[in-house]
């Protein structure tokens, strides 16, 4: 998998910044001791995906200045009031600006974006505030600090930037692409799996694995934080500005929606009430064909998703989809569900969950196409 | 709920925090510049989780060590060998180690533990070898501020360990017995809504909500990551220090393969093909019945979980439940199942679900009961 590699290569870049900047060392050798906030701001800014590593860097960015020039501010205060007055005035800002910040850090929509940076603005207030230092010199010790944060910043800027920048949105566009061809795969699979029993029921075989459906279930806060990522990120490649990052969330929640069938199809074929073999030859080829015809809708929308092509699923798919499933429905007469107690309640259970999955194909067909909009 | 509050608390503290140390800081005025690493450890180690500060601080205290004590040794050398070579090994010895550490982080089993302290050693291993100072200003250096660091965590762990602590272990205790709650409440809003359709279908009255199901059914990372904090935390209340997390994970997976059974459950709820009224009325008490022996079930469980109580499960409710089962299965008869081809297929679906959930229900009673001993 790429992101693996990628993950090396941010390794030895990583380690190769230290070098770098080791190396170029003697230049900044009038910045003393702040060439480490440089390599600090490097090592903790430098993110996997651009998006992460802007949104990092501009919240550390707005953190300390605001936090610096709030803390200059209070200490200027303080030291004005003077003596007894002095300690008191820097405790009750101290605690009034933490739990401003903390408490903002409790908003939602806040936490979402900007919580790096509110953790970074209580960090840096806290530090001029308590340094305890005359304004002056604080000034002129803050000025020289930002110059090397900014120093550093602008190296992650570059190599992530434009040097194989490492989206977060083609990361997240490819990923809710891929999902679709999970989820085919697994409704293949499970299909296989339940009609390959008739014949080679006795010889044990390895079941064939199709756990795609699990990851798609379980990238509920990935896809989140990735799309937090995107919205950071500058116009680039085939994404606008406004990309609807929130209608990708929407589609990945259906997604999983539809994986949740699967389970639960999954779990027909691992209960202990199996329907009798000649009634599920009976229905084998409508389900076999209703599958095969859900498994490349979800292809189909996948790759229109994949290429950003505009595809029209509910006119050209969604009918023969219908008609199948009215088809399906007609196969399971009475005599076949009634046939045998037991058998005929899993078969049929088989049968509507297979069912069911077309609608919810349907409304992410219907989704789909308003992305292509 | 009672998480907020302690949010806000910590809030509080964490400011208090702040306050505490400037009012105190002439004591600390021989550590100068120093003292400030003291608030900045405070401001990053101090975690809502007793766990998670405690997971944080050894890590960060074992980085700063290690990263320490290595970049030492790495700047000895360099200086050993002088000149040209100095900048040579020292850029060597920052491509190794830094690679070294970022490989290693990428090892599952030490990213889910150690990967903070990975970063913190790849920093002060930079720091120290970068900084160029000579190696007896280092050591004194790194002394001074390792003590300061050491207070700094030892004020968090005073406050998160003795005073309110908020621990992990307890969360996950408490979620994971909640779950069952969950679940049973929504199995039960399903069966409500199904057959209150039947009565008052043309009312279009707001349907209750029952969406405990899906905070279930997305609590993976959450669970793991609370698991996680929990085997840091030392013995306390009722856990004692070797306690199977491992198996509150399994449980947990084991409740979201239900949730996802419940979803489709729901499914059946919202689709388009519903079984004629008539149909559903047959049906409605042996379903009611089994529901709420579910139901009753999964409250039980949780409740055992909850209060660490030995429960039998297997041998008290589960034969019921079967007896239930296979009541129930005796009432589909092949008459109702045949009498529309659609409804009854609906119908039998619905059904097959339930009884898919005694199955599962039965694997979680026997997993409960192996926690139990």
């Amino acid at each position: 998998f790429h992101l693996k590699a990628d993950s090396q290569y941010q390794g030895w870049n990583r380690s190769g910044f230290g070098s770098l900047l080791y190396l170029v060392g003697p230049l900044y050798k009038e910045f003393g001791e702040n060439a480490m906030w440089a390599i600090m701001t490097v090592v903790v800014v430098f993110e996997f995906f651009a998006g992460a590593t802007l949104s990092k860097g501009l919240n550390r960015g707005m953190g300390t200045i605001l936090g610096g020039g709030l803390g200059c501010l209070a200490a200027i205060l303080s030291q004005k009031v003077g003596g007894i007055g002095n300690s008191i005035t820097i405790g009750i800002s101290v605690f009034v600006f933490g739990a401003a910040a903390t408490y903002s850090r409790l908003v939602p929509s806040i936490k979402r974006r900007y919580d790096y940076g509110a953790v970074i603005f209580i960090l840096t207030f806290n530090l001029v505030v308590v340094s305890g230092l005359r304004a002056g010199k604080v000034i002129e010790l803050a000025c020289e600090r930002l110059s090397t944060i900014g120093m550093g910043f602008t190296i992650c800027l570059f190599t992530n930037l434009l040097i194989c920048p490492v989206w977060a949105s083609d990361e997240l566009h490819c990923s809710i692409a891929s999902k679709f061809e999970n989820l085919a795969c697994s409704i293949e699979g499970c299909l296989e799996e339940y009609f390959i029993m008739i014949n080679e029921k006795k010889e044990n075989q390895p079941i064939t694995s199709f756990d795609g459906y699990k990851s798609v279930l379980h990238s509920k806060s990935k896809d989140e934080s990735l799309a937090n990522f995107a919205r950071w990120e500058p116009w680039h490649g085939k994404f606008g500005h406004n990309y609807p990052w929130d209608k990708y969330l929407q589609i990945g929640e259906l997604l999983r929606e539809l994986a949740a069938t699967i389970i639960s199809l999954k779990g027909c074929l691992q209960s202990p009430q199996q329907p009798p073999l000649l009634l599920r030859q009976s229905v084998k080829e409508p389900c076999e064909v209703m599958a095969s015809l859900l498994a490349c809708t979800l292809r189909e929308l996948g790759e229109s998703i994949m290429n950003m092509r505009r595809c029209q699923p509910r006119v050209l798919i969604m009918p023969k989809l219908q008609s199948k499933r009215l088809e399906l429905s007609i196969s399971m007469t009475p005599s076949k569900l009634g046939s045998q107690e037991n058998g005929g309640l899993a078969i049929a259970g088989f049968v509507f969950l297979l069912m069911e999955m077309v609608d919810k194909v349907e409304v992410l067909a219907k989704e789909v196409e308003e992305l292509g909009d």
